[in-house]
């Protein structure tokens, strides 16, 4: 269907749902004043209580600027409107969350911070999205401080668990479920590039090249921005050259554009390979290149491709397991728990076959029981 | 029902509800990514398409800081959730409006403008609720000024509509459907009074005497706070002394506590009198008092007497009318309007019915034929 179409249909892709009936003036007087001043004044005495008998713990902000939505770049808050109802209504399907978009119309660092921290005691967790990097790096590290309710960054997080599980079960339809030696370049250091480096390094692969537009980031590179720093501790190797230079890979992962992969690096891997071209919606490879190249494992964002990584069958499950558990602070145990509960939704995986659809109920249960076994 | 252990079982009055259902890949393909992306592209081009794109246009935020919640005065954002979600219930039951809790963890004027600004794009209307006073009427005043979506203040303009409609109703149904001539005597000058005071005299209302804890407001006053000024114009009598000393009125409306109206006073009425006690939830005067001192229209804020002006009737309406209408600023004609819509729902006001029914639904018909006729 046509998505112009329908969305000047619905106007909205959600709405605020009533859970309980006003009928009679008994119930206007149970439900608003002067019975709702009962809840008020527990709550007044132990805001934790809010909780308990308020929305709150199973409330989400869905916050953006509008500076990087999608592949279009700063189009504004109203425009970024249509993807936060997109997001708000996935998790409500998937996940039964209640998230509300709260779209900024300040693109200013401090300003999103103090925003978020004054809206945040009716919410239960807050999720950034399609705000442009390196700032928002620096808003969830700030807010996480800050607040004591989690805050979720999906383009980096959501896209990084997905890619671990994707990672653990290809490693697996390849005959390397133990995953040691294994030697993996990523390409790009935006919201995902950055995330999945180090969720990856978190879990455990120690032998990681990140590559921006000016090559490999390595300790020695001058001029190497502040938040990148941490990537080049991944360089265990210290290889510090080109990507078209780059040789001998187990594991390329690229979130950055079409045209960013050189063909020379991926016939330069070690066999058999994994290949993840995550660009959104044209992939850095085509099927039809992944063929020629003869890639073991090939993933991308695609729907319509085998291996499709995608935040979707994601991102409900670990807000749910974050919500029921009430965590505070999201660790990197978590997500690699959630990893793990994604991978193994997939009970026997294919190199065609390494992630789990986004409709199967599976993954949900799965992640939950992951992270509340982490925790 | 006990509302305690409702707000307990409900945990959220409110929800979100998804308008459509993602059932397939090509759902979701619609829906979110990649063809989302289209109505994003179009808003970006001409953002008030937001508005037919979006939900927007019929969401509301219901914005508090918690400083005057109910009479239980400051007790904070968390605690103040369940009268916001109350509200909102009410709102979409009522006039099926998408309204939204915003509590925030600020008391700061500034803060509190700045983080109302920043939020805005979303939503096609600001609602604010339970803000202590002055503070509140400069909040009101500066984001009137610099938001193009209408700021509603319903503990003002709610109050104030319901009242001039319960008096076109009550001077009917005493014989004085002009009004001319009438002396009105207003006790208490917070949110409600205050209003009051404003929406009488711009609905031609020139005899107003407004009381606050120091007297009459009047001119020569010393030391007269800046927000009151404007009252003590509507003081055409030039009365200055205190409200026990107030004699002959027709009219005498109470925004204050139980104990603020003295019996004096209202005996030296000219009859037929109009008293409305409005402290919530005890009034000033009881209904036993009302009937030993023969009122011989009495209203107040409580359910279980005759002739409750009660908000609840005015605010589902007027919100629905400034979305449907895309007005940008509210205005005195506007309100009067709406109170007229109200007053008229009751088709032959006596002594014991100048407002109408909560839960009738003409009223909303009224108001938004009204406004609309008045924009």
């Amino acid at each position: 269907m046509d998505p112009i179409a329908i969305h000047k249909t619905l106007r909205g892709k959600i709405f605020i749902g009533a859970k309980a009936r006003i009928k009679t003036s008994e119930d206007l007087a149970t439900l608003y004043t002067p019975g709702v001043a009962e809840p008020c004044k527990l709550i007044a005495k132990d805001r934790s209580l809010a909780y308990d008998y308020t929305m709150k713990g199973n409330a989400v902000a869905i916050v953006t600027d509008g500076t990087r939505v999608l592949g279009l770049g700063d189009i504004g808050p109203e425009a970024a409107l249509p993807v936060m109802e997109g997001k708000a209504l996935i998790m409500q399907q998937f996940a039964g969350i209640d998230a509300f978009p709260i779209c900024l119309a300040t693109k200013d660092e401090d300003e999103i911070v103090r925003t978020v921290k004054a809206i945040s005691p009716g919410f239960g967790a807050i999720n950034l999205e399609d705000i442009e990097t390196p700032k928002v790096f620096r808003i969830e590290k700030r807010l996480t401080e800050e607040l004591n309710i989690p805050v979720f960054h999906d383009d980096q997080h959501g896209t990084a668990m997905v890619t671990l599980a994707g990672l653990y079960n290809a490693l697996k339809a390849t005959g390397r479920a133990d995953g040691l030696g294994v030697k993996i370049g990523i390409v790009g250091a935006g919201s995902a590039g950055y995330a999945i480096a180090k969720l990856l390094h978190a879990a455990g692969f120690c032998d990681i090249v990140v590559f921006d537009s000016s090559g490999a980031i390595h300790a020695g590179r001058a001029g190497l921005e502040e938040y990148k720093k941490p990537l080049a501790a991944f360089n265990a190797s210290g290889f510090t050259g080109t990507l078209a230079g780059f040789k001998g890979a187990d594991v390329l992962i690229s979130a950055a554009s079409p045209g960013a992969l050189p063909h020379e690096t991926i016939r330069a891997m070690r066999k058999p390979n994994i290949v993840f071209a995550m660009a959104n919606p044209v992939p850095e490879i085509s099927l039809d290149e992944a063929r020629e190249l003869s890639i073991d494992v090939f993933g991308t964002g695609r729907s319509d491709y085998p291996n499709q990584i995608n935040n979707s069958v994601c991102f409900p499950g670990f807000l749910r397991a974050l919500l029921d558990l009430r965590v505070k602070k999201i660790t990197d145990v978590m997500k690699i728990a959630a990893a793990k509960g994604i991978a193994e939704s997939v009970k026997k995986p294919t190199r065609d076959r390494i992630v789990p659809d986004a409709f199967d109920k599976k993954v949900l249960k799965n992640i939950v029981r992951r992270v509340s076994e982490a925790v």
